[in-house]
């Protein structure tokens, strides 16, 4: 689901959602309560499950963790049912609609329908404009509700039928998990932008973004949901079709350097291999003699395992991350000095004192953070700070569900190699290439720039989808006015 | 709006819901919240307020009474904007769906529209059914946004007509307040069968329920909405239309009875002094020797005023009434005497002892708490208890927006005067009569069975408008599957 | 309990609490509850409940009504045991701490220690200021922990004896319910001036403030405790020690006037038919001649039946008062017409319209609220507006229990008769007089002015104990300087 | 503070509490906030701040981590003033009592005393049983209440007077925090067994446990707080005494072995390198052939950095830790294989798949998480799984205040080696011995049987103080008999 975020609290780009469905399991509540635990990291603003006892539709959501509330026996026991649709919701910054919490809802012609949603349509606001014309009334801002009322609008008969009307007509990144009153559905855009896979475990179909959240609940790893498919499971069994016409299929590879959990394996590949392999292929590309090779934490430790391995110099946790964040705390007034970078990273100054220091991060979206960090390693006593990113420069915003700033917010899109370095206050700078990605992924001859395996849009620019809403400037304007507040109660 | 409640609490009738809007005055939210807290009577479960600010809608909806909410600085603040539409909604005891409370918003084609409700339709459903099949998605279970989807569909170019196409589709009663981004509209059933009231402030128009609400914030009452009258409220001033071909009006006569609040004047009509005439009629009717006249309080206090002034039979307030209500009590399970009705009601044992009592109550449903009542009266010491009731028996059920339980339930239905005597266990029983209750209300001659004056289906079963979705049995099904607990954050 | 509070929101004297006891009932939590319920009159801000279940003591106190929480089953449930101690505690416009909330306990050296207290001390922060001297802490702000400290530090051997020698240093108003593990204890202070009856049910002990109390849960009234009495009860029944020197009694008369409820009997008394009874005196003593008699509802109601009986002048209900009451709104701003007091009163304008009107209240405390009574009854066209009071004028600050301004804002204390009744805009004005009030109340000779039989110190000035803390200005100053949010969690 | 907890979520040992302190610096109460932040890991049930604003003491206690309440604006403005003092809490799985949150406060003679402990008396049940004797009414069934109590019953004249008169009577583990209307107050019991430093900030003095709290705020380290000694900072600047004979020194070893955070300074020692150090002695006590060094996260990686690079074999984060903790979830009832280990701990597969494993974890305290994590490493392919602990096995119970189960429960107080091995499933088992964990401190000849450097009892059954509480079994009862729910409002 969608919109830009311009006020990041923290210089990182931010995935939008994680989604979790099982199919005939009488813990089915309870598992995807947990599946949404493992994929917190896809969204932390909110949580929802909605689950199907046979004769009614239950429904729980809820902001926050999916800890602070789907942890308690009372709401997973309300939540009745052996079928199960769960999403987690990243989280802006900004206020957030209590109605735009998924999974969705509605009582169609045809009976309930529960949808859950990761990823970002490009032409949401087109079809809703048209739709409201003709007297659609939309429940929340969010564009998974376009998908909702086009299936409510088919003329179709039966609801796959009327899914398909609808999947054909939207464009954009989306995995999406529904929930009837008879099946559990999975479908997949044409692009395979998002992950989405299927396990089984007790004889129950799962369904969910990432393998992790499978291991939590030591489900057995079927496959991955192909893009272009619809997975329709039933009392019969499983049953799969592909209402598009045959594509290259472009997954982003944003979910192998940040999104995705290091203990997943996306398209038979473990991320933290990757993340390794980035590393490794940086330290080729960017060698530099240095005492020792220190991740930025949590996310920088498996490339810099890897340069440290490649390059042979000793690998050391020299920046402690404090993992009880949270909110934003007051900052004292009268210390400028005091930021709040240190609420989450401190510098073991032992390790660092004296010595030459190669930082290894992910990437750089507006490079706030680099300097912070490059500065912590000052002050703690390093002697020289070399930074290596294990991903090439971002120089276009994403449409497709990952939260990124306007372009004249990214560094890399607006200053060179040189600029960037001496803002970031680093002794030297160097950027994973586009090629040595594609090669630590698994391709010797890097990218195809004729049929690209992956979409890598934010280095490239270029966008496996036409940009509608976004291209429109007319559609910009946000349909619903209203700012409400029933979820204050 | 909508729905039997087979399970009150105490034995009364319940309204459903008062309206409250105001267009073009700076404090339009806090004059909302006074009006609204004004008819707090007429629903205590939830309220809303939703306001526009020239450019936003804004809302607030909140579990609870007006004062628990609406009082705070900090909400009324949110609400901003000169123009307003505000809701109460009456308690029913099963759990409450939030996206239920009122007022309803919609983002139409035009623009938003907030949609306040009192009344009942009683073709909802059925034109429920039509709309799903088209494609609608409905928000809540409320007869009310049937209104609203109605509204949406219209191909109409202009918001009142759209709205006419709306009204002139459903049946039943509506006093409705609608706020749009340029309009305060304000339109009220054909048979005008729930109150509605128009006054001025500062040069701003207020629509309301009762004149008590204008009261509170010091305006001025300026007339009734006409049965059937729609008046629509702009920055050029207020102009009126009347889309329904003439009928007789016919207000609820239960307003008078028991729901409006008794400094209120409806139809030029002092409610309080209405009911002093029912209590006189009803001591000509039924007049007996006692020592005192004693009200149930505190409905039944201005009619034994008047049964007193007309029998000059000493008043005697000596039932106390406890005006901390609200949640029920655990209740001591050893000792069976211990009722309920003492949560409410308290004997003033000195007053009572040795004396013959006219006990004066507004009206019977069930008859539970009058069993009570009288034997309350019995152990405090009184030698004999004459129940006289200031309504006649009624006999079937409201379909109007008040809350009745089925035919099945209602004492007088089932059971003639003298059985009904017994169960009560008064010393006699004697309810104001059909023609006496017309009398007292100013009409000499009595009902006109031709074209009655007001509805009186509660007594005699002739409902002013066809009860379509009541004889379809078919409809009688909740289309909506979602038990949620969205609002449980 | 303490504490002059001169910010009350309302012109109208508080009483200061209730109190509850229970000996050896099942459901001892349950009937404290609904024993709190009825005493919830006696104060609004907070509850607590104390029950001992043979081996711990288990505690609930909340801020808010009775209703608000203990009518919860989970929280009664809690509250194992078939002894229990219950407080109400009186609502203070400033924020309150919550560990003031009462009961109080300690652990003290021969057990557990629960108490109740009605009342205030006079010579609390003298005692206060040495306990802490000898290394007391205290946990609240509170004078009834002055008792706890004391009975601390006793020396004697047991309970009982260790609570007397508490009792003969205190002074001032209290009227006590403790719990320990062996016993229930009522104790009252040798004045009596806060009243403590006894009842039972289902032969267990009873002990509360009012008969209210003891009617909503049909127990027996068996008597008043005495003043300067201790009642002890055990497993072995009831026992009763008397450790004053014995003095002339003298309850406060402003129980009668203004706080028990009408319903109770206090020493023998209908406290429903004092009221009247004044109201019956002040129509002799201050005859008008006039159209309607229109009480100040709900406490002026009894002395305006009383004035109508003996003058023949119609009652009549003319002020409506609405009972949602409880914070305050957001005044408009813009119109200055809008007054506080319509939140609370309406005028039943087509009985007031052209008529010449008594009205009766209670009593006047500053006359702010008079002021705007009287204008409320002009505005709805009264032709003339004669006010009486039901009790003569307060000059005097209360030290027992009532929260009172200071002097200085006493309207009777510093304006003579034609003063007030042109402060109030009234056309005239009559007290009750203290001879009349004891008239009224049964003593044909008036007030004994060598041996009072109550205490009238807010109309005389004439206080039955030393002010100590009061004179000794050095101790008004707060020992305890903490200002917590522990409650706030 | 104080009390074993045998039920304890997870299996590890736990902290109880942190400290900190500000004095004379304008945004006491958000230096504090954030140094409580930093000290998080120390407490996680409850925190608590009290400030001196002049005048008056303010207080904000609050379940929860610190970035759940003291986050708030609202929160820190309320605490003004420019002294200050924290406390985090330890959270145990029982019910917490509100009263129990720390920074305890009392207005004593002299004026308020507010009071934050970290670590635990081994004499306090025996002082409080004299005090409650003598008259003290205890607000808490904290130990650390008994030091308020003493130093409000002292005779002595000067408030250090009164708190050396309480410190000479109390024995076991203390660092405390102390704040008056006049003084910041630090004291370290005569072991030191708890850390205390001392840091300076914009010229105001900090008191806080460990240096990390110093780091968050960019304040300046100025020196460990002696065993034994007391510092005084008031407006005239720092003082400091001793009141205790001469010790030898015996800081607890579990600072460093998994209680300070790795980025803090103990004693001159970085604990990240002290842990390191651990591992490379373990790789020399316990060396195996082995494929890849496998950490148990987060505590585990400084040691497998150390053995890695001691022993050369590869480090890989080949088990990812889900830091999305708290709650614990509901587990599905049917597929018994879902442990709670997958909440925490997911293996990295195709870093295990085949491979010999050197799995390192800081301690072993009942060993069920060992069993789980080395069957989780043979359920993802491991060859071989071999267990090394880096520090020696927990044989006896501790009372200073870090939560052990009972000695029934610890492994090592059970079992030889060959069992434990069997127990926990691995290839192999290795504990770092006593004197390579001495060694590894830097202190070649190991431990110093006559005077041990620090203390560690856990290992060796050498308390340094005597355990009276303990041993007087009648003792064990506690005192307070009161469960009170007065925190839940």
């Amino acid at each position: 689901m969608n919109k830009k975020n311009s006020n990041m609290e923290e210089d990182k780009l931010h995935e939008e959602c994680g989604v979790f469905g099982v199919y005939n399991h009488p813990d089915a509540a309870a598992l995807t309560a947990l599946g949404l635990h493992a994929l917190q990291h896809r969204g932390q603003e909110a949580a929802g499950i909605v689950t199907f006892d046979g004769e009614r539709f239950l429904s729980e959501k809820h902001l926050g963790l999916v800890s602070d509330h789907f942890s308690r026996p009372s709401v997973i026991k309300r939540l009745e049912g052996n079928n199960s649709v769960g999403h987690n919701r990243y989280s802006t910054t900004g206020g957030t609609v209590h109605r735009n919490i998924q999974p969705l809802f509605a009582d169609l012609w045809g009976g309930g329908f529960a949808i859950a949603h990761n990823g970002n349509l490009t032409n949401a606001l087109s079809l809703r404009y048209d739709l409201v014309k003709n007297g659609s009334i939309f429940q929340s801002t969010s564009d998974t509700e376009t998908i909702l009322q086009l299936v409510a609008k088919s003329k179709a008969d039966r609801t796959i039928k009327r899914l398909v009307d609808a999947l054909i007509q939207i464009e954009g990144a989306y995995s999406l998990v529904i929930l009837t009153n008879k099946k559990l559905i999975g479908a997949r855009d044409p692009f395979g932008i998002r992950p989405l896979v299927l396990g089984k475990l007790d004889g129950a179909y799962i369904l969910c973004s990432e393998t992790c959240a499978l291991d939590i609940i030591s489900a057995e790893f079927i496959r991955e949901i192909n893009p272009g498919e619809v997975v329709i499971i039933t009392e019969e069994g499983i049953e799969s079709i592909n209402p598009f016409t045959k594509t290259q299929s472009r997954p982003d590879l944003f979910e192998y350097i940040y999104f995705s959990r290091p203990d997943s394996v996306l398209d038979g590949k473990s991320v933290y291999d990757c993340r390794k392999s980035f590393g490794k292929v940086l330290a080729k590309e960017f060698p530099i003699n240095a005492d020792i090779v220190v991740p930025v934490p949590d996310s920088g430790v498996p490339a810099a395992l890897g340069f440290s391995e490649e390059s042979k110099i000793p690998f050391e946790l020299a920046i402690i991350r404090n993992h009880y964040v949270g909110r934003t705390f007051i900052q004292p007034t009268q210390s400028s000095r005091h930021s709040k970078v240190k609420m989450k990273h401190n510098p073991n100054r032992s390790s660092v004192e004296g010595k030459k220091i190669i930082l290894i991060d992910d990437s750089i979206v507006r490079g706030t953070t680099s300097v912070k960090i490059v500065q912590l390693m000052r002050d703690a006593g390093a002697k020289e700070v070399h930074l290596r990113i294990a991903c090439p420069p971002i120089m276009f915003p994403d449409f497709y569900g990952i939260d990124t700033p306007e372009t004249e917010q990214l560094l890399a899109a607006n200053h060179n190699l040189d600029d960037m370095c001496n803002f970031i206050g680093a002794d030297s700078l160097g950027f994973l290439s586009l090629d040595g990605l594609y090669k630590a992924m698994g391709y010797p001859k890097g990218r195809d720039n004729q049929n690209p395996q992956f979409t890598d849009h934010c280095f490239t620019g270029d966008y496996p989808t036409d940009l509608k809403d976004y291209n429109d400037k007319n559609l910009q304007e946000q349909l619903s006015l209203l700012s409400d507040n029933e979820a204050s109660t």
